[in-house]
């Protein structure tokens, strides 16, 4: 492969919907080449019916930003669709990103409405990034948000991500092991995640090993002799209680006792796995093995896991496939991003809305700040407020909520600590975040996760956390709604 | 970035579960470095209850395999993880690909059960190139099925791919519309799609092109003067059909009349398509513009798009998002990938079943043939035939099937034509198949979708497919299961 070759296969630039260079194109032509533009990246509907969601995927698009560039060949590429003129596809060879970007770093929960990601800047590249923003976010959010239910399901049982076969393509499967462990997986068998994410990958065997040996005990006992200090053997290829578990406890005894080695466990794959792993933990304990771990796998969620721990299944690790890798029962995280503001030449700035018969789907007009208040005696998440980006909540005093479609139902918080969500990615298109390492996402996550009250985290019928406009939010949104009403 | 930086993140060669990785070491360690394995990949049910699935990603698995090799990288990654002997670290150094591959083609209608990729060779290597085998062949197969469904709910009108900023990853976006594209789409958003597999990219703008300008008929007047050859406005922006069906008109009349051109379209992206539809296409019509198509795009699927249809809608195209690229209604093919014969030194071939108390998870054992048999006069496919590999159905004799499962359900086929399904992809590591062009597998698989019956072809209960066992391989079958019962 040439250099060349190299450099457009890595080169993500060109992943955009076609219209978002039909329109820059159009931009550059009308003169807007300069027009100062905001957009926000925010979701209605948290996935599965959840109480909320955990960003992720901030680091890619950090990534993808620092090196959006058109190579010759995507602009001759362009030239050929005889479409762009000229002077646009100039425009795009010297292309140099200089945006401002802020973004809630990955990990913290998020909810519908937020202004989860913000860009200004030249309305050409402020618009051009929408896609790879919204496939960054919504994908990595949406596995991290999925990880996180099923690992709180595992009540502190560790939870494996397992998908790579399962997964939407590579980067599926990549990308949403990293996410998975943000949410709160313990590890991967992904291998490349674990080379370019240091996520831990672990493995041991599959039913081709046990079957490729004449018999399952010779097959046990050669995985033994070659990994003694990780023995950990699959004994569902023929029959778990009959067959699996005794052969497994033989070659314990036979191979790891004479080398003073524990074995590290046995792993369940089908069947009825509440009912076979209390059967196989009795049998282990009887057999002087109760340290010996007990991991289940075969098509399971949250709420297989949950039902499982409550029929009092003797589980010690989860390890979870395609329904994680692919959030199977809610695919799609639908974020969208969102004209919200621009900027007249002379710096004013003019907020836009995007009407709708669906009142949901109006939008939150303006330049916006995003704001979490917590209890200062419990530290609990006690709502979020958006507000104008120049706003500072005040929190030495007490400060009045209020629901943004329903006015009247209005609260005083007081006693509280008020942090600002967002951080700053970009400032005139230089990066100025450094992402922390992965394992303090996770860490950050967890931590982010435990100050939220626990009936926001239900699996059904969460409590609705309250998001609220600032009054000068709400004011200016509702001026513009007026103005544009038909 | 060196240059080494830029081979380690196109090698996909990691991207394996990392118990392929301790599989292999003990293979190796336990002198099974050369006996040869047969390993098949295939699925057991086909997504949302469907007749037939659409067989896709063989030209990236091909790709896969072409370079499949461990980077000094690599191997220093490995040797930290302090389990693998020095010795297996060498063999994976000089590592060489050696397999035969066998694989449907893509386009080709698949049924669950069937062989759809077989790997022979050093059992290393066919069991560790698992993970991106299954991963290519169940995320494409997955979206052309899904994609071919669409496009038949469709009935002639155009479907076209808008998914990648929902899509699981960049992967997912672009594999995804280059599977959809084989499905039947007839183009994409995604322009590196275009860019690298030719598949047409469409789009003209988004909401907020509308809200950049003063006001809705400022836009379409813009955009008009700039794209007078592909003039498609979107409507929604404000109200359909107060606003954008009359401001699109009236654009039509003073920037494209005079100018000679015909509009190329308006799209409709919220509300109730089809009432909007019916109304926007009088509109249309009365003023003059009966060939100006109508697009619909918000959350569409076969569903919602059949029952459009049925109440009258006046669409002509369809864009179709989340719930085609993330599969989203069932986003899983759970295709797996199994052990199925072994070679003795001498030559022999030891067949090898997976037992499971649950029978649809008994494998088919053995080294296997497939192949579909046709209706002479009608070309409609009768049945498909799984053999021993060495078996060729004789068509010019009547030739009997039966139900593997019930075995007195029996058929005589006579005055058929007998197809061998599946074509060799490598011989002893070596590429021999050259993969058609992206527009003729696509054009492949409308034929081939055209020789099923309808009833096969039905969203609701469609007609059982018959996937048949030669009777050799029924007894070789029979005779494994009755020596492994318990």
């Amino acid at each position: 492969m040439s250099e060349q070759e190299i450099n457009l296969k890595n080169n993500l630039t060109m992943l955009t919907d076609f219209y978002e260079l039909t329109m820059a194109n159009g931009y550059f032509e009308n003169g807007f080449e300069n027009t100062i533009a905001y957009f926000d990246m925010f979701f209605r509907k948290v996935p599965d019916g959840g109480g909320f969601a955990i960003m992720a995927g901030v680091q890619q698009v950090v990534e993808y930003l620092e090196n959006l560039t058109f190579t010759r060949e995507d602009i001759e590429f362009l030239r050929g669709k005889g479409i762009f003129s000229g002077a646009f596809l100039d425009y795009l060879k010297n292309f140099q990103f200089s945006c401002d970007v802020w973004a809630v770093p990955e990990g913290r929960p998020i909810f519908p409405g937020e202004p989860i990601v913000t860009v200004r800047g030249p309305v050409i590249q402020a618009q051009f990034v929408e896609t790879m923003i919204l496939l960054c976010i919504n994908h990595q959010s949406l596995i991290a948000t999925k990880a996180n239910r099923i690992v709180r399901a595992a009540q502190g049982r560790a939870v494996m991500e397992f998908g790579s076969r399962r997964a939407q393509g590579a980067d599926g499967a990549v990308m949403g092991s990293r996410a998975a462990y943000i949410g709160g997986c313990v590890g991967t068998a992904c291998t490349l995640s674990d080379r370019d994410f240091k996520i831990p990958a672990l493995g041991t065997m599959a039913h081709s090993w046990v079957q490729l040996f004449d018999s399952e005990l010779e097959a046990f006992r050669a995985y033994a002799k070659a990994y003694p200090t990780n023995c950990l053997l699959l004994v569902d290829t023929y029959n778990v209680l009959k067959s699996g578990v005794p052969n497994a406890i033989r070659v314990f005894d036979e191979v790891l006792k004479p080398l003073g080695m524990r074995p590290a466990g046995i792993r369940i794959d089908s069947g009825d796995i509440t009912y076979l792993s209390c059967k196989a933990r009795k049998m282990l304990d009887e057999a002087g093995y109760p340290d010996c771990k007990i991991c289940a796998s075969n098509s399971l969620d949250e709420y297989i896991i949950r039902d499982m721990i409550m029929q009092g299944a003797q589980v010690d690790t989860f390890g979870v496939g395609e329904r994680l890798i692919t959030a199977s029962s809610e695919p799609v995280m639908g974020g969208v991003y969102k004209l919200s503001a621009i900027e007249h030449p002379d710096g004013t700035v003019i907020p836009k809305i995007k009407i709708s018969e669906n009142v949901s789907k109006i939008t939150n007009p303006c330049f916006k700040g995003l704001w979490r208040l917590f209890d200062r005696e419990s530290d609990k998440a006690i709502a979020d407020v958006i507000t104008l980006a120049d706003e500072i909540i005040d929190d030495t005093r007490s400060y009045d909520i209020f629901d943004p479609e329903h006015v009247w139902k209005r609260k005083t918080v007081e006693n509280f600590h008020a942090e600002p969500m967002r951080v700053k990615l970009f400032e005139h298109g230089k990066k100025v975040y450094h992402s922390p390492e992965l394992s303090q996402i996770r860490a950050f996550c967890e931590k982010e996760v435990d100050r939220l009250w626990t009936e926001v985290k239900r699996f059904e019928n969460p409590h609705h956390y309250y998001v609220d406009l600032s009054p000068r939010l709400w004011n200016e949104k509702n001026r513009l709604l007026s103005e544009h009403s038909f």
